[in-house]
Formats: structure tokens, sequence, C-alpha cells
């Protein structure tokens, strides 16, 4: 049997947990005997048009590698055109070709699905006009700190993230309470559309600290009035008050908050200031209450802080790589793996794995679902805590360099010295 | 002999390490055979004034207190008057007689130092009136992560936030390096008049990581013409750029970076919008150069991240609490504790540790040094590796709780309920 080479690629935005599903994929193309070269595509669906790739055959160092933050490969921003027809599918499948690939593995979001969808169907056509041609299997790994792909139980990538916020805000709840004076802290978390991580930057309350004491999910309409009255209200029964919310928190009318007529904001330069919706609430706060307030926007460190991966996350992660590469060897395309959380008749957690149409994910986002909205009830709040807490579970592995620090795989410096 | 009680607070800003040095205190009090009650002040000098506080003789479990961040006996940010004839110091001294103190710690930085100086200034004052009277020793215990304290090596409480600004910066610099397109991130550290915080922001490239690509100190004059040029040149050999900027950086002038007339900020509700020198930049780079730009404020999470606390920081300033309660109960008063660097005739590092003048620290900053400001020198590199990278070795010790998270002593939450 003539071998084929395995070509895989990362896109989108970075995690925690994304180089360990690129090290699952290889160890599951090492074990194949069916797998030729494995080529790490630089920048996506960009290195495969550029053929600007890396021969990992060889590599082994799976765990470190599932150690290393953001995108050993990089990452871009690519989205193929809607209309197969486009010259572009050609070109993409002519440099397969030329690499020989028997397999293109893509990980990634939403986003990255619409682009495995597009390649898996315009091969699909052309398989329809050239039956006794071979085209590449397109398969997808899911990835997204936002844990809002479609048809699994959670994403890889969330895990890590959500242990990153759980623990930060239980740090940054004793960083504030320690003066006797009032205060506000206003702590915004990623996820514009989905709530997920604003429950994992919940998690201290409804593990029963008590804060948290204001949760705002974007899938729940957000009221100024009613949040500076709920702020005097908790005044009177606690010092620092925090607040978690989403950066995508809505009004009624569905209006970003803070992003409306009413933001007046200018630049030094007299240009329109986007603040996160963090920094308006504090505004709004000073000016209405006049308490001692800040807001704190945790940015990038939410998904590239491997030091305090959840080990749940990136084993799973690297499972659901592994898995994926074995169904897209087998010969499944179009697909993408998924976690699952299998029901142990015994109680506890355990992971399972899938495949769901591509389709289902391209474009699509997994909201946080009616029942888990009602951040302040308590019977939702265990029912939170039931699906979150085994999700971040476990220290990651640890790999020290020479000056004690985390060590790493860092590709994208070879890339570099390519081009 | 009579046995005294031994009184310990904290006050000021928080850090990872500051509850490190309190259990160290708390070991060598619980040696001493002097000492009858150990009480905690909660917080600091207003936990005295009130005879708020916690007693603390019983308690061992010292590991698990260093590992907890922020303070866990609450601070205060009051400064006592100059005049030393304020009501204020006879009933300061009237409560601890009531407690029947024999020796005050206080855990701060500069400001705290002041009240260790007025405090024992005081008593000494009451000493010369009457010879015959006993008064309590006075003594303080270092905390800072500006590490701005004169008359020492190194601060506790700087090494923990130094390893996490060298962590982080190293994840952000993966984070942003994986799109092919420019982009800068302006990242802002802590340390409005000290450097030190920067430098180790700085850390990854003087470890040889290419990055961050600009380093601004406080103590060097900025220039915002010459920041945007470097940015151009920068972008020529380079795609994703990285500045680390201390937020108080000043211009030629001594006027801080965004804060002059130039700053026309208006929030949305019309009043002066005080964005943080990051957020500066970041506009300035959007409107000057137009790439993709983003600010990072590290914020709380420099002070309080005690999950990637230092090991080497949680163990000196252990060692600094132990060693500065005794020498306060061997009847030191007026003196701060400090950590000093053994120069060891075969290389390698150790800390010492040495009682030095408070009236040294009152008040004062140590900044760094103009032969440390050099950061683009290889030379000066070098040189900042060697006093930095010691201080930020080890892992911090793992305390777990029944939810796979970071295991705490609350204390302030005992507080609470007193009140």
């Amino acid at each position: 049997m003539e071998k084929k080479n395995l070509i895989i690629g990362q896109s989108g935005g970075p995690s925690a947990a994304i180089n360990a599903t690129l090290a699952g994929a290889l160890s599951a193309a090492a074990q194949s005997e069916r797998v030729g070269k494995v080529y790490g595509a630089f920048h996506g669906i960009e290195g495969v048009l550029r053929k600007n790739v890396i021969d990992l055959t060889g590599f082994r160092e799976f765990e470190k590698l599932a150690a290393t933050p953001a995108m050993a490969l990089g990452s871009c921003r690519r989205r193929l055109p809607d209309d197969l027809m486009d010259p572009i599918y050609p070109e993409i499948a002519g440099k397969l070709r030329e690499l020989n690939a028997g397999w293109l593995l893509y990980t990634g979001g939403n986003d990255s699905m619409d682009t495995v969808h597009k390649l898996s169907a315009y091969f699909a056509h052309c398989k329809t006009l050239h039956p006794e041609a071979e085209y590449p299997v397109v398969y997808g790994l899911p990835k997204t700190v936002d844990n809002d792909l479609p048809g699994c139980d959670h994403t890889p990538g969330y895990g890590s993230a959500a242990r990153y916020l759980a623990v930060t805000v239980r740090e940054l709840i004793r960083d504030t309470a320690i003066y006797a004076l009032p205060s506000v802290t206003v702590i915004e978390v990623m996820g514009r559309d989905a709530g997920w991580l604003t429950l994992a930057a919940g998690l201290p309350r409804f593990l029963g600290e008590g804060k948290p004491d204001i949760i705002a999910l974007p899938e729940t309409p957000f009221d100024e009035e009613a949040f500076l009255t709920e702020i005097r209200e908790l005044h009177k029964t606690t010092r620092s008050i925090i607040a978690v919310v989403s950066e995508g928190i809505r009004d009624a009318s569905g209006a970003y908050v803070g992003m409306g007529s009413k933001s007046g904001v200018v630049d030094p330069f007299g240009h329109a200031y986007l603040s996160g919706v963090g920094k308006y609430l504090e505004m709004l706060i000073k000016r209405e209450i006049g308490c001692k307030v800040r807001s704190i926007e945790l940015s990038l460190m939410q998904r590239c802080s491997a030091h305090i991966a959840s080990g749940t996350d990136l084993r799973e992660s690297f499972e659901a790589g592994a898995y994926g590469a074995r169904e897209a060897l087998s010969g499944v395309s179009g697909k993408m793996a998924v976690i699952l959380r299998r029901e142990n008749p015994e109680g506890g957690y355990s992971a399972a794995y899938g495949s769901v149409d591509v389709s289902l994910c391209a474009g699509q986002d997994r909201l946080v679902p009616p029942h888990l909205r009602e951040v302040y009830d308590p019977e939702t709040q265990k029912e939170i805590v039931r699906y979150l807490l085994p999700l971040i579970q476990g220290e990651p592995p640890r790999f020290v360099d020479e000056n004690g620090l985390p060590d790493y795989i860092d590709w994208l410096k070879l890339e570099k010295t390519r081009d």
C-alpha cells in the first residue's frame, strides 16, 4: 500500500490546550503504518498554500508540546470563499497533491470548521466528477476556550481557561477583600456570545465562597439600573463587591453595554474610544455610586496561561486529537472530533469521544442553555458545579528549562528563520 | 519571667508572599518561651485601635498560610500623624497595654515602615520620660512587590511578582506570535517609580528569547516619537512586537506619559478619563501606525497570583518573618528585617538576613540603579539575569481543597462574622 502524508494545521485563536490536540494527533499518526511523512503547516491553510511546512515525522516530545501555550504552528484568520468554484480550491488541492497529502487535519473553532466543511465538500464534489481519483480526507479537530462548539459536552481548551478563571478570581477575591472600605471590582471575561467562561469565573461562588457577588452572562439581558441598585444593596452587607461580566453583555434591545449611543468616549486624538465593558462599568459606578472601583480585563491570559492549565483538559485535548487522527486515517472526512461525557451508572466523571458532521459546527454557537443561566439559584449552581468542576481538575505536566522557567516547543521560531 | 503577648499586623498592598512572612513570624513566636498569646490584628493598626484581633497562639499551618495570596489579616492605608504629641499615640499605647503586648510586628512597604518608625519613636520618647516603665518593641517586616525598599538586596514579594511576570510575558509572546500580520502588544506593568517589575517582564529577552522588543522603565525618560520610530523599525524584521512598559513612565519633563495636557480623553459622562499608559500607547500606535494593536494591563494579578509564586520568594519571605520576629523578641525596636545576598566565594546564590534602621525605609524608594537601566546592552542584561533569576526559582507548595482548587487560610472571613 502506498503511503500518503498527513498534514496538520492550526487556525483561529490560541488556547492553552490546542497544542495538546496537535500532540495527540501526531502521536496517533506516528502509530499508523499508512502515514508516510507528517507535515505541520505554518499558519493553517496559508501554510498549505505556501507549502510553508515543517517535517514532524520523527517528532516524539508529545507531553512537552501538550504543555506549550498558544499555537506551535501559528494561526491564520483566512475564510475560504462560499463558492466552491472559486480558483482557491483547485489551488489548495494542487498544493496538497504536491505534498502527497492523504489527510488534512485542521484544528480550531467555528470558523476553522467552516474551512474543514468547505474543503471536504469540495473534495466530495471532485470525487463525484472523478470517482476513480483519490482526494485527501479533511477532518476537524476542535478547539475553543469559549466552549461554544455544538455537538460536544465541552471543547478542548475550555477546561484550562476555566481553571485559570476559577483560580484567578479566587485570588482576586482575596486581593480585593483586604481593605475595610467599600469597593467594587469588575472583572471582564472572554466570551462574546456564550457565557461558559463567565460561569467559570463565577465558580468560586457556586462552590460556596459567597463571591463573585454579581455574574453577568451574555445570554441574559443586562440592565444598568438594576446593576447599580444591586451594588448599593450589596454594600449594606459586604465591603468588597466582585462582579464578573462577559465582554459581550447586551441590554434588552440587544445592544452591547457601553457601546451604544450614550458611550461618547473620545480618545486623545479625537476618535471614538472603544473601551471594554469592564472599563465602561467602572466609569458608570464611579459616577453613579462614587465608591472605590476598579476594572480588570483578563485579556489574553485567559487563553494562554499554560502554567495553570487543567490537567484534565490537556489529557482530553490530547485524546480528542488522537481520536480524530484515527478517524481521519480510517477515511472519515468532513467531520469533527467531539468530547462527550460518559454517563457512568456509578456516578463520577469520564470523557468519551465521537465524530460529528462538521456542518453542525461551522458558524454555529452553542450558548449556555436556559436552565444553566439562573446563576443565583442554588439548584442551578449545583448543576453548574457538576458540569464544570471535573473539567478543571489536575495540574499540567511541568517541563522546566535551564533557567527554571517553563520549557516549550517553539516551532514558530523555526518558521521565522525560513522566511 | 512574666510572659507578654505578640501582636502582628499587615498593611499596605498585598503580595503573594506577605502571608509567608506572617507564617515565619508566627513560627518563630511559637518557639519562644517569652511569648504568651499571639494576636493577629485585622486591618493593621486599625485592628489594634479597635482591638479587632484573632488569637493565633495555637496556629501551626505555616506552610498553607505561606501559600495563601493577599493578606490573611487584611490591610489598612492609615498614615499616623507626624506629630508624636497627637492623641492617637497614647490611644494606640493604651490598646497595646490592654492586649498586654510586648511586641508589635508590622508588615508592609514604605508607608507601613513609616508607622513602625513613628510608633517606635513614640515609645522611645515615652521611655525617656519613664525609664522604669516597659514599652512594646515595634519591629518592621518588609513586603513589597515593587522591590523598592532601601537597605536590602530584594524584598519579600518581589520574586513572586517577578516570576508571574516572566512566565506570563513568555506566554503572551507565544500567544501574540501566531498570526502572520504585523501587530504590537503593549503590556503595562506595576511599579510607578521603580522599574524592578518591568525588568522582570523583560526577563524573557535577557534570557535570549529576543522579546519583549521594547522595555520602558520609569527611571528612563520616555519619548513617544522615538517609541513610534522604534516600532516602525522593528516591524521591518519582526511581526509581533511586544513592549513592556512601567505604569509610571514619564517624559523628559517628568510628566506621566498620557496624563499630560494632550490627553483629552473624556468618559461617557463627560469626565476626564484616566486610562493607564498601556491604553494610551495603544491609542497612539493605532492612530500613528495603524497596525493591529492591543494593550494588556496585568493589574492585580501581578501581586496576587499565588499559584505561580516563586518558591524561593516564599521561603525567603518566611525566613525574613522568622528572623524579624526573633530580632524583636530579643528587644530590637525601630528596625526592619532585610534580605541580603550572600557573596559566596564559590559562586551561587544564597540569602542572608539582617536588620536596618526603619528610618532608612520610611517614605524612601529604591530605584533601579543607573548601571541596570541600559536594558538593551548585552552586559547589562547579563547582570540583570544574575540579579533576578535566582529570585524566581522554584514552585510554591501546593495545597488542594476538596474541589481540586488551591486551599487557603481565610481569616478575613472569620473577621466578617465578628463584625
